[in-house]
């Protein structure tokens, strides 16, 4: 891992050969705050490892802890077998849709974090117990204190992978519509729809007690998403 | 790749052991219907290749053309190299959140196929035309009869990868909520919230000539998903 920039500051993470784009560089960032943003937005990150000598990208739910990130598996998934193994996670939000005039200019909005680490399977009970905490209150701020907590038997059930951030890169394209100068006057509708994901109406366990309320924290769920 | 079922039929995908999940087996389908359904349904799939022995994971759209999947790139990315290599990709569509009084329980309902293949670089203009096409058909259907089609400059700068659908599985879960049964008397809530990508309002492009309307096939414009 050879860091290429010569401007290199604390705020970013190193960028290397492989953390930088081979298309448009420019849309590139190794600003932590952007990368931080983007993975505590999303719900799901794509982890791939290599397999008899294939790649296989699965998957999964994770979280932040600082420059840590924790991926969930259970003791009996592939994830619990990865200890000291390269792997690369990839997390990718959609913003949108762009319609051009012409095939070519058609596009997706994303923002898209890249990550190259090694993978560390979690062995004291009290990074898993933070983790478990964490990567529930990913999905929703508070909740884990308002659960019940993982057992010892529970948490032998699980296995939690860690992956320093250290190699990371965010690529991200705007909602512009590019088009070359000359299509302009073709008869095609060119826009952009915005795409977010949105919570419908929640559906209550049918089980619940009585005169148990859905709490604040889950009033009104959203994940965020840039506005177009 | 040697199959591992006995009871395969031409409607499935041949199961092997790698397309086969260590967790929840019985949450995985083979049918080659239901994996369509979820491809097509799906925006964007991540594509895990391998590069100095370390995996790399990436996004981009796809599009299937009957039993061959279709990605995406430029004849500049890291895409455009890949032919003959094994390459893993797999596209997550995520339909919801489940909370669980107790932090095991706690899930997302999700459909998920895995793809293991060999890459193969589309060579053949009229190959590359057709699967262009179904890339801007598969964001909107009709699409690419209703805009400019690529010049031969434009698809030389575009790179087309072909992956053939054989060992392919689905897993999915739905948005039922487990618990053990010690746990349902806590005084937390515990419910599904549904989620879909939802679309907002279309923002037509400034140079947009006058008089040219929103064709049918964008109005309400949405990526179907699952009912809770």
């Amino acid at each position: 891992m050879a860091a290429i920039d010569s401007d290199y500051n604390e705020d970013e993470y190193i960028r290397t050969e492989r953390s930088t784009p081979t298309r448009y560089p420019s849309r590139a960032t190794y600003d932590r705050a952007a990368v931080h943003a983007v993975i505590d937005e999303a719900l799901v990150c794509h982890v791939g490892f290599i397999r008899d000598g294939a790649p296989v990208v699965l998957p999964t739910v994770h979280a932040r802890n600082g420059e840590t990130l924790y991926i969930h598996g259970s003791s009996g998934s592939r994830f619990a077998l990865l200890d000291g193994e390269p792997v690369g996670v990839t997390i990718t939000l959609i913003d949108g849709l762009v319609f051009a005039r012409s095939w070519l200019h058609h596009s997706a909005p994303f923002r898209s974090v890249v990550i190259h680490g090694t993978a560390r399977v979690v062995r004291s009970d009290e990074e898993k117990l933070a983790a478990m905490a964490a990567l529930i209150d990913h999905v929703a701020e508070g909740r884990s204190k308002d659960t019940r907590p993982a057992t010892r038997k529970e948490l032998a059930k699980t296995a939690i992978v860690a992956i320093e951030l250290t190699e990371v890169s965010l690529k991200a394209r705007g909602s512009h519509i590019g088009e070359e100068p000359e299509d302009l006057e073709l008869p095609h509708w060119a826009g952009f729809i915005p795409l977010t994901l949105t919570a419908g109406a929640p559906v209550p366990d049918e089980a619940l007690a009585e005169g148990i309320r859905m709490p604040d924290y889950l009033v009104g769920y959203s994940r965020g998403g840039i506005q177009a």
